[in-house]
């Protein structure tokens, strides 16, 4: 298997564009990738789109706005994990020597006005027919967690005050503004113990990545970003009773990524998680390794998860801050780590990373922890 | 690369299954599979599912009726050639070490009542929202083609009296009648020169195939199908005026697989092409290189597209019989060339036939000839 390297990165900020089409804002953050890349349309010889929510060749309609197609373009599928199983992909190309130098991007739009959310499932899945729908499944992990942990209210909602301060801290986040735990703690409840602000917004965005084999990559970076390793799992089917708190697919996927890439948590300089909800850092804090079942919360309080602690956690402010607009979510982690390993996340940069981890899970399937969790470990 | 070889299928007959769900017809079809290959569900390391209007985690809402999760799960989105690509991903993903055993199937239910169908595009495809919708297009190339050939209605008439011909003779077609030439030239108009019999339907149906590395195929079947070669490809953007009878992607996609496989027209001993609409055969037959420009025409009144001609043509009835579920479509082409060389297609069957090749296009992007074109070439 070949090395790859990240040598481009596009981005926008994560927010409400309902007087838009997700193409016309799609097509300049693939254009920022490919001209911080330094690679000319042409020499792309593969994309891939991770989107959830963008109907039909989704891929193909954003790069024809850059007269970029003529190549294998594939799009994909996976709820909230579209976009890092794009890039998956991608990585998989290149490592496998199919492809020298390829492009992973992820877009959705849903605040389109007009538009059904084209997440649709299947009648099928009677827990999302019969209400439980993510918050109320964050919900009861969350009240599990409490109850088997101690958690509290307010250490729950300290978690929504640290993503929106480092929200507040990054240009491409939904919501910029600092919020107190009073605020947090007195925003309307969505799905108890979850209130409004411990939820993440739906959000529109596109987030893009162009990737080339290692030995090409100081061609086009003065410092590329290796994928050090990637992996990526559904949840094992469990009917009947299931361990609500248990993130099933996280922990095999983790287990996975460390195994390929002979590292382990110690060595990762920091960590974005899939936070759609505040429960979420404490759950996969535990599954990822970062801290024992049950003692995350210390390792928040103690201000671990800060910039300048042990593991850093979400410093981009997160689903929760950022935004999640579905497709794009796992490329926008990959986008920040990237910036955060070279040296360029301003306000929120985490001093001396070497190397980052990525998270992200995606859709409720009954039965299942998740249909998708993806990782991957990148580094300098 | 390893060698990649089809060790088990399993096809259903398309139809329309309005009152049930496609996970409900979906799964026996993996299952058939998977019992043909003789692999346990456990064997299984990666599924690839297409699916172009099935939502969000349809490979996964199939899978966990089988109690096949816990693996990478990715749904590709391609439209008409969805399962295609799956599948290509899969060979991919085995021939390049990453799995020896891999799962591609593609699901669909066009006619699910009171679901939209999912094939939304953006509003920013002019052409589509202004009615230049598949049959128009299409009615367009055959117009431009019988006027620069010479083409009757009369020959296009008989394409289809030939689709149902061997429709009929397949199990698996979602139609199984015979038509007589007074019947096409006088069913209702669709989009000029198009009638309703020179149209594929809208079908539900689910397609599947277990892949495995070459070298543990014997294993597994008496006859295992090798992917001799895999091409996928966007087609190029050509703003403003265009030949709309050159279909550039396919053109474009036959060289890459002649040259990828060392192989050429005269080598394939039957062809699958997408023949969504009669003309398609004519296209097809001229882009891939089995007659000159306009000589298709040709081949089909001397016979040469018959089971026992020069070049056996969608002897399965092809899309327009056995039906176009959008998302298996590409693996059901896939899974008749498998059973031609394996010499178990029964009344269609095509003697001695040793080397197959399918063809698939999908999505109407503007300024595009199609947003994908994939080809597989299969022998034994």
């Amino acid at each position: 298997m070949r090395s790859v390297s990240i040598i481009g990165t596009g981005m926008m900020r994560f927010g409400k564009y309902s007087d838009t089409n997700m193409v016309d804002f799609a097509w300049p953050v693939v254009k920022a990738a490919l001209v911080e890349a330094d690679v000319t349309r042409e020499q792309i010889q593969v994309a891939y789109c991770g989107s959830a929510a963008s109907g039909s060749m989704a891929g193909q309609r954003v790069l024809k706005r850059l007269g970029m197609t003529g190549m294998p373009i594939t799009n994909v599928e996976g709820a909230c994990s579209s976009g890092a199983i794009a890039l998956r992909l991608a990585w998989m190309g290149i490592a496998a020597g199919f492809y020298d130098y390829a492009l992973a991007f992820g877009v959705d739009q849903l605040n389109l006005a007009g538009r059904p959310p084209g997440l649709i499932h299947g009648t099928e899945d009677w827990d999302f027919a019969y209400g439980l729908v993510m918050p109320g499944l964050y919900a009861m992990r969350a009240r599990r967690y409490m109850h088997d942990y101690g958690v509290t209210e307010t250490q729950l909602a300290k978690i929504a005050v640290k993503s929106k301060r480092y929200g507040a801290k990054n240009p491409y986040a939904h919501f910029q503004e600092e919020v107190t735990l009073e605020q947090v703690m007195a925003s309307r409840m969505v799905a108890d113990p979850l209130r409004m602000l411990h939820c993440c917004p739906r959000s529109d965005g596109a987030a893009a990545v162009v990737l080339c084999a290692g030995e090409l990559a100081n061609r086009h970076s003065p410092k590329p970003v290796r994928i050090i390793a990637s992996s990526q799992h559904s949840g094992k089917y469990m009917p009947g009773f299931r361990d609500m708190t248990m993130p099933e697919s996280s922990l095999r996927t983790a287990k996975e990524i460390y195994e390929q890439s002979g590292l382990g948590p110690e060595d990762i300089d920091l960590v974005e998680v899939h936070d759609a909800f505040t429960i979420n850092e404490l759950l996969y804090s535990d599954a990822l390794g970062f801290s024992r079942p049950g003692e995350a919360v210390k390792l928040l309080e103690d201000g671990e998860f800060e910039a300048d602690g042990k593991i850093p956690m979400n410093v981009s402010g997160g689903l929760n801050s950022r935004g999640h607009p579905i497709g794009p979510t796992g490329i926008a982690q990959v986008v920040e780590v990237t910036h955060q390993l070279q040296g360029r996340a301003g306000a929120r940069q985490v001093e001396g990373a070497k190397i980052g981890m990525t998270h992200v899970t995606g859709g409720g399937v009954a039965g299942l922890d998740h249909g998708a969790c993806t990782m991957h470990i990148l580094g300098v």
